[in-house]
C-alpha cells in the first residue's frame, strides 16, 4: 500500500486476531517472548491464540493509560541470555491503545529506538490506527514506518469494512516467509478480491480519514455532553472513539438494557462507550440521555 | 442449521483451512493422529496447518479416486494403544473428492462404523458437499449426520459466497468447547452477520443446489464435449465439478496461455478443469475448443 | 508409589521442567489457562516450555511470598465462559514455594475446594516436595493427595538422585492418556529401570526424609547463624532449604567470589543460599564466615 | 567434542526423542517440512512429537532398506515456493538405518549436496553412529561433518551409558538459539556432569568402537550362525547391531515366550533381533538354538 511507503509489503488476511498472530508468528522464534500492555488485545481477548501459534509467552506490563513506555519495557531485557526464560524478541503496542488512547510519533519512536537496540522488534496493532492518524492530523506512515514499526496489523473492520485487516511489513526481509504464515494461520482468502477492493475504497480519497474522523468526533461530543454529570467520571483522555466512564453499577445495569457495551473492573466498574464509522450526532443525543436518566434514577 | 438435523450445531468461520483445522482441533489431543487420503486438502495444500494447530499427526494414503476405503483405514489401528505411536482418532474425508469423485451413503456408513467401533472420529471436508449432494440428488442430511459423519466443513465459498464456511457438529457434546478453538484459529468474525446472511441465502429454496448442479452441469458437458478427443483421456469419473484429464505437455503450456488450472504428476501430467456455480455453456464451448486446438499443434 | 496412596499413578521423567509440561498438558486444552504464582517455575525459569507443549496461557500473580491464595485466583473466573479469553482450568502451586516457604495442609485443600467447585484441577510442583514434608512432620500423602492435589511432580533430582522425577496423579481417569504425553515431551526413558532404582532407594526406610530434613536443617542452622549480622535481612520465613536475604550489593559481589548463588532484584537485590541433602555444619559455618566477612567490606 | 572436529558445538540431552525433536526445531521454522523414510524413528516412534514441537510436516518415503537416495527426495522440491504446502526445509537420514544398514559416506555426501544446493539442512539420527562407524571401520567425523550432515543427533543410550545422548552442530551459526530449545523441550540437565562423564567415558580411547564393533560382531555372528535354517530369510544386509528375519508366525510366537523382540509387518511378520555392547557369544548361541527350535515345532 502505498500510504505505508514503497518499500512496504502488504498482505491481506480476515481478521485482527488473524492479523496479530500470523505477524506475529513470522517475526519471531517459539523460545522467544513479545513485550505488550496488560489491556492488549492480544493479551486478554485472543484466547491465547499469540501464544498457541506462536510459542512466545506474553510479558504483559500493568500501564495508567494503555500505552507502553521505555520504562516499563527494559527491565524486562535482564533475561536476554538466560536460557531458562523467554526471550524478549518483540515489543507490541496498540495504536490507539485499548484505552483509547494516543500515542504520540516520539513516543512510538522512543519504543521503536531501544527494540531496535535489542536486536528487538516492534510490531503495532493498528486495529484502530485510522482514528490515530485522524486524531493526530498525520498520514499513516508518519506513525507507523517513519517512527520505526516494523509489522503492522492495519484494521480494517473497526473502520467500515465488512470484514479484512492487512498485515503489512515496513522491511521486505521481514516479509519473506509471511505468505507462508498467512496461510497455515488460516488467513489466505481463496476470493481476495473482495476483500481487496474493500481496501481500495478505504484507500481512496482518505475515506479512512472521514470515517475515522467521524467516529473520533462522535466520541468527543460524547464526552463533552456527559462531563459534567454528576457520579460520572472520564477514566482516559478521549483520543479516538473510545469513552471509557466510571458510574455507579446500577446505572450500568440500567444502560444495558437499552444498549450494549463492555465493562471492565478496575477498583470499581468502567464501562465502555465506543462510537464508529456511522455513528450521528443524534445517535449521541440519545445515548447521552439515556446515560443521564440511568444516572439520576 | 435445520438442514441438517435439529440436534446439530452450527459456526460459521471464514474458510476452508480455518473450518477444517479448527474443528479437528476441537475433537483431537494433540498427540494423536488423523487418517486422511494423501490427495486431502488437509495434507496437501493447507501448508501443515493441521499438524501446527492440532499437533497431531496426518496418517495419509494413497487412493485410486480420492476415495477412503474401509480397508485402507484399518491398518493404522495396529498402532493403538502404543505410546511410541500417534494414536489414530479421526478418519477425515472429503466430498466430494479431491480427484471430483463422490461418496455413496453406504462408504460413508462403513468408514463411520469402523471409526465409533474403535472410539474415533469421522470427520467430512464438505468445502463442495453441496455438489456431492447435488450430484446424488439427496439431502445434506443424508450424506452426512444420517450417515455417522460427526464433524463436517461445509463450504461456503465455493458455492458462490464471498466468503465463509460453516463447522457443523452432529453431536452437541462435541461442540461443547469449540468456540474457543474458533477464536484460538482466528476464525470468529465480529461481523457474522455478513456470513450469515449469504448462508441464508444459499439455503433458501436450495440455492445450494441450484448452484451446484449447474458447476455439476458444465463439468459433465465439458466432459462429454472432449471425451472422444485424441491424446485426451479421463483420469476420474465425472461426479462433481470436476474434470480431471491426461492430455501431452504441450496442450497443457497452450492451454496454460488461455486459462488458469491446477496441474500434478501422476506417472504424467493431470489437469484439473473445474466448472463453478456460474460458468455458463459457451464458457464449456469455448474453453472445449480451445482445448481441442491446443490438442492438435 | 505406595507413598501417595493406592489409588495413584506414577510415571518416571527426566526432569523437573518434563515433569510438570508434560503433567499440565495431560490435564488441559490448548485453549485453556494455568493460573500460577508470578514466581512460579512454570512461570520464570522454563523458557515458555508450558506455553509452548500445552498451548496454555499463564495467568501469573504477584504474590508475597511465593504462595497462592484463593483471593489472589477467583478473580480471574471472571473469564470463564468467555470465548474471547484463555479459560482458567488448573492451579498450580509450588511446595516447598519458590519463596522457601511451605503451604500448610489446610491452605492446599482452600486451593483445591475452590479449583474443583469451579470444575479446575490442582497441580502441583513438588521439586521440594520432600523438603515440605520434612518441614510439617508429616507425609507425602498427607500434603498431597489428602488435600486434593490432581496432579504432582513429585522430585528427587534436589534431594539427592542423579536425575529423576515422578508424574503422580491422584486419579486414574487423569493419567489415562499420560504415557502420550511423556513420550511426546520427550521424557520416556528407554533405560526406565536407572531412575526407578534411585526412587526405591530414596522411598526406603524415608531416606527422602533424612536427605530433605538434612537441608533443612542446614538452612535454618545458615539463618540462626546470620540473623543478627548487620545490613542483612532474612527476606522470607526459613521453612524448607532456602535463605533469602537482603544484603548490599557489593556483599553480593565479594561473595560471589567464592560460592554460585542466584540473585533477584526486588526493590534492591535479593540474594538466595540454598542448601542441600549433603550441606554439612562445617560448610555453613564457612559460609556465613564469608558472608559476615563480606558485609563488614 | 573433539571427535567431530573443532568447529562444532556439542549439546548434551537426556535421550534420543528429546535429541531428534530439539535439534529439528532449531533448525526449521513451523510451516517448513522434513523429509525422510517411512520407516524413520522420528516418523514413526516418537508420538508425533517431531510434528508437535516443530510444527512441521514429516514428508516421508517407502525405502527398500532404510536409506533415503537423492531420487526419493527431489520429488519433494516441487512445492519449494507454494505457499499452500508445508516447504521442504531438512533431509533427515538415520545412521546407521532403522533396517540396520549402513550409509556409505559418498551416499550421505549426495544427500548433503541436494540439501545445499536447495537451500535445506542435512539432519542425522546417529543413535546408533558408533555402530556405523564401527562398521565402515572410520572415524565419528567421516561419516558426519565431513560428509555435510548439519546437525547430529549423537546416541549414547544405544551404546551402554546409562542414558544422555548429545546435539551436536556443524556449524557455530546454527546452535546459536539451541540452548533456548534444549531448555524449552525439557531436555537441560540440571546435573549435567553426569552426562558428560559417561560421554568422556564412551570416548575415552574409541570405547565407543569396542561397544559398538563388539554388537557389530555379534550380529553378525548371529546372522551367520541362522543364514541357513529353513523357512528363515535375512531381510537386510546385517551391517550394524541388527538382524531383521522373515520368519513363521508360530516361530514368532514361540520364541516370544523366551525372549522379547519386536515384529513388524510387511507382506508377512519380520522379527528384528538386536544385539548390544554386552551381548556375548554365548547368548548368542542360546539365542540361535532357541530359534532353531521355534522353526522346527
Amino acid at each position: 500500500m502505498q500510504e505505508f511507503g514503497s518499500e512496504t509489503e502488504s498482505f491481506f488476511v480476515f481478521n485482527g486476531t488473524g492479523a496479530n498472530v500470523s505477524g506475529l508468528a513470522c517475526v519471531t522464534r517459539p523460545f522467544q517472548a513479545i513485550i505488550c500492555a496488560e489491556s492488549a488485545h492480544i493479551n486478554v481477548d485472543e484466547c491465547c491464540s499469540p501464544e498457541r501459534f506462536t510459542g512466545c509467552k506474553l510479558l504483559d506490563v500493568k500501564t495508567p493509560d494503555g500505552k507502553l513506555k521505555p520504562s516499563m519495557v527494559t527491565p524486562f531485557f535482564a533475561s536476554l541470555g538466560d536460557e531458562h526464560q523467554a526471550q524478549p524478541a518483540v515489543i507490541s503496542i496498540t495504536q490507539a491503545s485499548e484505552c483509547g488512547t494516543v500515542y504520540q510519533p516520539s513516543e512510538i519512536k522512543d519504543l521503536a529506538d531501544i527494540a531496535h537496540a535489542n536486536g528487538m522488534i516492534l510490531h503495532m496493532d493498528g486495529a484502530r490506527l485510522a482514528n490515530a492518524a485522524a486524531y493526530l492530523g498525520c498520514t499513516l506512515r508518519e506513525i507507523t514506518g517513519d517512527c520505526g514499526v516494523d509489522v503492522l496489523s492495519f484494521g480494517g473492520t473497526k473502520n467500515g469494512m465488512m470484514y479484512g485487516e492487512a498485515v503489512i511489513f515496513f522491511s521486505p526481509v521481514l516479509a519473506q516467509e509471511y505468505k507462508y504464515f498467512r496461510k497455515q494461520a488460516g488467513q489466505l482468502a481463496s476470493k481476495m478480491r473482495y476483500i481487496a477492493i474493500q481496501f481500495e475504497t478505504l484507500l481512496t480519497n482518505e475515506l479512512w480519514r472521514q470515517n475515522a474522523g467521524n467516529a473520533n468526533n462522535m466520541a468527543r461530543l460524547l464526552a463533552d455532553r456527559i462531563a459534567g454529570l454528576q457520579n460520572l467520571h472520564i477514566a482516559f483522555p478521549v483520543e479516538s472513539n473510545a469513552v471509557f466512564v466510571r458510574i455507579p453499577e446500577s446505572a450500568i445495569n440500567t444502560l444495558l438494557e437499552e444498549y450494549f457495551f463492555y465493562v471492565t473492573d478496575d477498583n470499581g466498574p468502567v464501562a465502555r462507550f465506543m462510537t464508529c464509522f456511522d455513528t450521528s450526532e443524534e445517535d449521541v443525543r440519545m445515548f447521552s440521555e439515556s446515560l443521564q436518566r440511568a444516572l439520576v434514577q
